[in-house]
Parts: structure tokens; sequence; C-alpha cells
């Protein structure tokens, strides 16, 4: 699946020289497929900074290919991990790119230097990718059980879902997180539609999953971030999911800013809210998601301006004044009292510790061994 | 006050001819002053269906200056009451559109035709207008005691509004609905800051708020729409302020798509939710707001472009793919439980049928007489 003119395609892949990192520049998207060649650290910094990547579970794999661009590139042990951990540092709320960093130079270090440290950092990187996948598939069959059952209810009349962002493929590298259940549903048949918030500042609903739905033949309807609760309150949505940067063991969610407005509709609608995430999205050390997950503040430009399609070219508009400043929280967090539940790999459980911690119980054991619990 | 570029302003003016509506074309703003000039009825329902006025009291104010437009147009008195429906139906959702042009109507044919019945027009709009201006200032003074009060608790520290849409003199004739307790409150010398919903899709709040705010001189910051509730959780929002285009007498309130989703952040955060209204825009006749209150569906292009100044000049860019559709509904009900109190000209009240009633007691006897109640 996620054929892009007929050819199969992931967001991020390396090189068959074994050192140039490839990804889809996922700014221009719908509007361009450009493909950008990360060889250097900078630059791959540049590339998850500028969001020419974005979405937890990729900005994860990018930082474990991160680790190999180091690792290429640096003339010792210590520049390697100082390089390591800029990329690490390279954007502050998703979990996943701490975790696949730490866990890449990690085996790094077990191994030799030279070709086995090389060799060792490729594997690992291509494991973790591969499991993120492993992962979104499951996310998705597990999630599409959901949407079954509402068909069933609705005695298979369309199904509506709503969705914030992009938690897609372009987010992850195949089936995505909230949209994986989608596919899956898809393909099964289910007669749905997915209601688009654009989501602004940078738009990815509107142009990252409208056009993977797109590609995918799925019906969906673009709308303005403003919408959905209107929609809910006529009765126009019958499920929301949504991925996630990161959430807490206590199952606290921190998305894309405007998610958390979006529980609060479902919750006052009788809507259930899942969000659906593989297991590298869970922070295990934070209990409180508002006072400890840190929120990326970005450019205002991002809110002033604009970006879309012009006479064939791409092009930016500036909306408000010149003078006029503005603000830009890149992530809200939505409290675990409005998930309904939580769609992971291994299954669907509660927003609660106790749920979550069922579901990975060698994370409870592990906490314990820590004295944590 | 309300001066731009030294000069004073309104958005809508009758000329020294008496047959010329002119008004600011609000569809270029922040990026150019245009006025546009009104001489015939399809050019009056051009002007409100487009937005070159907007805002429930304008267009309450619009519909008065157009019941003039068809009187020296038509030329029969069939003909004028057809062009005064046409009028009246140009969009659904602001009352205060019926309302005007029922009113400055039935003073029309009260009159003999000929010049007295125009001058009669002329008059009944200009007083349309003056009343209209005197509520919005009254609604200013009692607003901005609330705001007095949140300053003196603060210890005089700034006071954080958050606003949706555009309410201001823009969207009425002066002062504003939700801006006049802030013009009122800054006259004072309130330290006070507005957080402005750009307020997608056509940004009244990024282009036309930040706008106001700025000539004014008054702190604020454009912020997406998204962020609304985040910076709620984090306590940075002190009270909400917004407009409304149609409100039932039981508290309902219609206002532009996105209201809503604040109200429902307010309450989960008890941030205080006031919605600022002159009772013009109050709908004496409908008792459910989500069954009762038609809500306009817009054109889908206003959801997949986006306006704005480029190189000097005003463009708009497509954000979404070129293959997806697009849903635009363009206001959304907020249900009484969730408003804190309604800011009317004459006085703050709680968004029940009782205390909406205790203030207009001339339409609980109205409705009385009517047999409704």
């Amino acid at each position: 699946m996620h054929r892009v003119d007929g050819k199969r395609m992931r967001p991020i892949w390396l090189d068959d020289d074994g050192r140039t990192v490839k990804v889809i520049d996922q700014r221009w998207l719908p509007h361009r497929m450009e493909i950008l060649a990360l060889t250097t650290v900078e630059q791959v910094i540049d590339a998850i900074q500028q969001m020419v990547v974005r979405g937890a579970p990729l900005i994860g794999v990018t930082g474990a290919y991160g680790v190999l661009v180091a690792l290429r590139t640096s003339t010792d042990e210590n520049a390697f991990l100082d390089a390591c951990d800029r990329v690490k540092a390279a954007r502050p709320t998703a979990v996943n790119l701490a975790w696949a960093v730490d866990r890449v130079v990690a085996r790094a270090m077990a191994a030799p230097p030279g070709d086995a440290r090389i060799e060792t950092v490729i594997h690992e990187a291509g494991q973790i990718t591969e499991e993120e996948v492993d992962r979104c598939r499951r996310i998705g069959e597990h999630g599409a059980r959901i949407i079954t059952d509402i068909s069933r209810t609705k005695n298979g009349r369309t199904v509506h879902l709503l969705t914030h962002c992009n938690a897609g493929w372009l987010a992850c590298v195949e089936w995505g997180t909230a949209t994986a259940p989608v596919y899956v549903a898809h393909e099964m048949g289910i007669d749905l539609h997915v209601w688009v918030d654009e989501t602004r500042p940078l738009n990815q609903g509107a142009r990252l999953t409208a056009w993977e739905l797109g590609r995918a033949g799925i019906a969906h309807t673009v709308i303005t971030d403003n919408a959905g609760g209107h929609l809910m309150q006529r009765g126009m949505v019958d499920l929301v999911v949504v991925g996630t940067d990161r959430t807490t063991y206590t199952g606290d969610v921190a998305n894309k800013i405007g998610t958390y407005l979006k529980a609060l509709a479902a919750r006052d609608n009788q809507v259930p809210f899942y969000v659906a995430l593989p297991s590298s999205t869970f922070d295990w050390e934070l209990r409180d998601g508002l006072g400890q997950i840190p929120i990326e503040e970005r450019h205002a430009d991002e809110v002033h301006f604009v970006q879309g399609k012009r006479d064939g070219a791409i092009a930016r508009v500036r909306v408000s004044p010149a003078d006029s400043p503005a603000a830009n929280p890149a992530f809200d967090v939505t409290p675990a009292r409005l998930v309904t539940a939580f769609i992971t790999e291994r299954g669907v459980c509660a927003a609660s510790e106790e749920a979550i911690m069922g579901l990975f119980p060698e994370k409870k054991n592990k906490r314990r061994a820590q004295g944590l619990v």
C-alpha cells in the first residue's frame, strides 16, 4: 500500500550507499513531491526542526538514522555522542526521538568501533523502522475492529471518523497510527468517511492527511479546526481517532495543538475519542501530562503566514497585520479523563495507569525493579 | 475613537447624496482600505453575501440602508417589498438582518409614498445605526466593570481576554460588542491583553480584530483557533468574550464556527465565558438554539484557499489537494449552559430565559400578549 503515482513509497529510507538518508520533504506536499538527501548531522537536525519530517514515529526513525549519519561523519567517539545528543534535542515534545536515538546509541556503543559499529547502527535503525511498521499494522487491526463494530451498529451505513493533524503513513513509515484503522477497515470494505481537520498553523490535515486519503481512494472532507464541535453536536461524527507525540503512563496525551478541544467536544456529545499509538510513544517516566510534558513553542511566522499553491508554484501569504504579534504553541495536553481508550499494537486499553500497565506488564516490572512503584 | 490614519471612520455611512451607501470593503483588510459604493439592491445583497460587510449588528444596519436602496430603485410598491425580502434573505443566521429590514419597511409603509417615505426610511436607518452605537457603548460600560473587577483581583496585573472572530467596531458601527468592554477598559487605563483567535476560514480575528486592536494601541497576540484550550489550561486566559449572530431568549448562542469549542474549554478550566450583544441580536421567537437557528453553509473554497498579502498585493493560495472536498459550516451553537453571562446594553445577566426576560420585561409582556407564555 501507500503507492504514490503507482510507486510504493515510504517517507524515509536508507540509500543503497548505506550512508545517505532519503526523506520525502513534507513541507511541499500535496503540491510537490520532493525527496531530500540527508548526509550531515546538521541536515538531519534541520529536517526534524523544519518539519521536512514530522510525526512522532517518523521523528523517531529519523533520529535512529541520524545516529548513523553522526557515526559516519564524526571524527571520534565524543564528537559522535555529542552529535547524537544534538539530534535528540532537535524537538522537545515527541518522546520517540529520544527513545530511538538512545536505543541506537546504546547498541552502537556496545559494538566495536569501525565497520562493525556502522553495521550495528544500520541494523538497529532498520529494526526500529520495521518494528514501527509492524506496530502500526497491528494498531490498524485492533482499531479496525472498533470501526467494524460501529458499522454493524449502524447497519452498514457510513461510519464518520474525525481526525486532527496527520497521524498517517507520512507521520510513521507505513499505515500510520490514527489512519491505520481507517486503511485496514477500508481494505475490509467498510463504508467510511473521514472528517479531516485542517490543523493550523501548518495544515498537516488539509495538506497531508487529505492527500494520503485521496491517494488511497478513501472518502474524506476537509474542515476548518473550528468545525468539529458543530459536526459532533449534529451527530455527524461516530468516533474521533488521533495520534500522539507523547503519552504518560497515566494516560495523558500530548498531541498537535487543538486536540484537547476536540476531546472536549467528543465528551460533551458522547462521541468516543480514541488515541492510536505504538508503545514507543508512551513515556514511562512521566505521570503528569500537563505538568511534565515539554510543549514546543514554534516561530510566530507559522501563524502569520499560510503556504499553498498559486499559479502552479508554492507561495505563502501573510494573513495578519504586519505589526501584530503571534504565539504558536505546537502541542496541547488532553487529560486521560477525556480519552475513551488507547489503540496500541497490543490491543485496546482504557486511559489509566492500571490498564496501560496491564497491557505492558514488563514496563511495570521495570519500574518496580527501579524502585519507582 | 476608531480613527484610521488619523481619520474618524465607520464601516458604513450614507453619502451626502442621500442615496449612495458607502461601506468599508472588509475583504481586503488589513492589507488594503477600500470603500465600496452600493447603489443597487443586487450590490447590497452581494456585499452582505460576499462579506464585504459582516457581523450581526453591521449586517442589520446594512439591511436598513438596503431598504433605502430598494426604495430608490424600485418602480412600484410590490417591487420594493420584493427587493426588501431579498435583502432580508441574503444571509440566514444573523437575526439582526431580518429585524432591521422589517423595522424600516414597517415605517416606510406607514409613510405616504414619495419624498416623505424616502425621508422616513433615511431617518429610520439612521436611527437604527445610532441606537446600535449607543447599545454598543453601554455594552462597553457594563463589560468594562467585569474587566475592572478581574484587574482588581489580580492586583492590577495584566488581564488576559480571549476573543473569537471579529465582534469589533467593524462588525458593528462603533465600539463593537465583544471589543466594547476592551476599548472602554483600555480608556480607563486597565492593563489588558487580548488573545485573538485567527478564526478560519475567513480569518476575521487575524485580519480584522488584530487590525482594530493594533490601531487602538491595545496589546494583543494572534493565535490559531487550536491554541485557546491550551492557553486556558495554563491559566493564561482570565475571561473569554465573544459576540453572537443570534441568541435565543433561552440563552443559546449562535456565533462564528468554533465558538462552542472555546466555551467548552472555558468551562473545563473555570474561565468565565461572556457573550456581548445588543438586544437586537436576541431572537425572541426561538427557544432551542441547536434545533431552530439556521446555520449557513458557505462555499468550500473558503476552506481550500487562504487569502493574504504577498509582494505588496493580495493573493490567495490553495492549501488542500485539488481533488479533496471540503465542508464549511459558518456558525455553531453554544448552549446556554456553557455561557457565564450576557453583556447587554441594559447590563449583565445570566444565560437563562428568566434572567433575559427579567432584563427585557417588555419582551415577556409582548410574548404574553401574543399568548406565547
